[in-house]
């Protein structure tokens, strides 16, 4: 066994181990969507609620209803600052729920909403965080049907916390996971990454940065619903790249299908303000969160096909084929560089944006 | 126009007004469940959110789906103490939702949770908190099918606060709504009232009273199912008496029915430690959170039928007939004293016991 083999058999173990939670008490890297948050689910959540439909660890869950396959998922958002360039908690919440039943490949229906506010939280903003869900579901052709309203004392949240859940109708054919990649697959990004992320660290205003970046905040319904409509079959996997970037959901593909993703650099589309912030930042583009991207894992002989379906939807309009789906090495991704080498593109660790949405 | 009528005639103007918050900012009685939570819900939520299925403001919507009737809910829970004598915000996040869904008339299948962490909270904590979530969720028959994590800093949230959404099948042929309550209909509580509330309350020790009460939170979807089982077409209301306690309860079916309740005092089961410390801390157990009892409006002609099926249920073995629909003074409630008076309950106005659930 050589050196590289060596290192290849000891992430294999590592990765087989039993997850466990070695820290005491919730770190904020436990809500980054990396590798902490996803030893926290398996090790805690999925420990306590083990059944055949969480398993999955998917975008949401699948359910069958009379005749009917109906998607149900939920997200809560803490984002800060509640406002930012490109959007706000409330249409992030609207849309989070909207792209994450789209991704199971649903059709967005119905959703509810869960508000936690902080006593003394301005009902000025409240409203216009109302004002912008209702505009957000009115663009997705959902309808918010049910909700509820807490208050803590001041000093016991951080103004406004959202909830909310979805149901969808899946009316393709479609059987779309993590799970379902095979070696020759494309992998498809939808556009430029990053810039959501980005634009939550400009607006925070700690670094005396200024750029014209703003969020992708976007339901993503329409431009999943022209591709899974010309290739129902095809497309294996769905994932919009939010906590933790593209880099999480090739990570997670990898892993659940036990494939390797080879991803090209010079391939991935990232604004050239966005590279600008994240240098200046010490980020990676591959780890920022988007929320209105998704990548895809499609059919190798179908990629073409998949991008010229993409690019003709405005939110697809700069979608790219960035990397290629390969045997082994199983569970790793790969990241060919701009300057010819090779490097391991690795799960998040720690928390580089807390509160990113 | 005599005096009492004036009243009622200023009551019925007041009462027609277009809500509108006058707060600038948000209050803990806007998340108390009683009268400035019902002008946010309307004002705010409502106006913006406008839509057939959001405006009944029922426990949950009804939606339809394929040939089925599916309800779906949500609930935020932000209790304090996360953990009480009877139960914790585990159980409570599960009961709660199950709860809603039963008082739609569905029986409860699937489950969404959403987290939001406060970073340095105990894993040992959380893991306390799913197993009871896991605990609940059995006892009711339902799956925890999805879910999502945040983390938010230390001193921006307090603790744990969940939010749960559920998905139910309306399998019998009911219409249950506050507004189907007629005169001549009976009101039933399913069991003894403001449990919860007092159990909260004491647990917090501000108080310094020790009294033997725990929480009734408990799931009551098959209760509920037997009452409907037996009579589905004779059962108007079925809400839970949670925030507000059954006082709120029952105002809303005054309001929405646009008809009189009448209550009689000594038909209303409350234990005796609950009123003792209901008088110590000068609270009206009619207005006190129960998680594990109900109101229901029947048909005046079947309820002692109703009674007799609650009662042979543990969960509704303390089941009372507590008043009765009259037509008027409409939306009004009114309770016929031990003394042999009558006083107007009216709907809760600010909050005596924030952060109940």
């Amino acid at each position: 066994m050589n050196r590289e083999q060596q290192v290849l058999a000891r992430i294999e173990r590592i990765r087989r181990r039993k997850p466990v939670v070695r820290e005491e008490r919730i770190t904020l890297a436990h809500g980054a969507g990396g590798k902490a948050t996803h030893t926290l689910i398996e090790a805690v959540f999925l420990e306590a609620f083990r059944n055949p439909l969480l398993a999955p660890l998917d975008d949401g869950a699948l359910l069958r209803v009379g005749g009917e396959r109906l998607a149900f998922t939920t997200d809560s958002f803490v984002v800060s600052p509640l406002f930012f360039p490109g959007g706000d908690i409330g249409d992030l919440a609207v849309n989070g729920t909207v792209n994450d039943l789209a991704m199971c490949g649903a059709r967005p229906a119905h959703l509810s909403a869960g508000f936690v506010l902080e006593e003394g939280f301005p009902v000025a903003d409240l409203r216009r965080i109302t004002d912008s869900m209702a505009a957000a579901a009115a663009a997705a052709d959902v309808t918010i049907v049910t909700g509820d309203t807490k208050v803590v004392q001041r000093g016991k949240a951080d103004g406004c916390f959202i909830t909310t859940a979805g149901v969808g109708l899946v009316e393709q054919p479609v059987t779309l996971s993590a799970s379902h990649a095979r070696p020759g697959d494309a992998v498809i990004v939808s556009g430029p990454i990053g810039e959501h992320g980005a634009a939550i660290m400009l607006a925070r205003d700690d670094f005396g940065i200024e750029a014209p970046i703003a969020s992708d905040t976007a339901p993503l319904h329409a431009v999943v619903a022209e591709l899974l409509a010309v290739m129902p079959q095809h497309v294996r996997t769905l994932r919009d790249a939010t906590r933790g970037g593209v880099a999480t959901v090739v990570n997670e593909v990898a892993n659940a299908s036990e494939v390797a993703v080879v991803l090209r650099e010079d391939d991935i589309p990232v604004r050239p303000e966005v590279t600008g912030v994240c240098e200046l930042l010490g980020l990676d583009p591959l780890y920022v969160a988007c929320e209105g991207r998704f990548v895809t894992v499609v059919d190798g002989e179908q990629a073409g096909r998949a991008l010229e379906v993409l690019r003709s939807h405005p939110l697809g309009a700069e979608a790219a084929i960035i990397g290629t789906v390969a045997a082994a090495p199983a569970g790793l991704v790969l990241l060919r560089t701009s300057f010819g080498g090779t490097r391991v593109v690795d799960v998040l660790v720690g928390d580089p944006l807390p509160r990113i949405c």
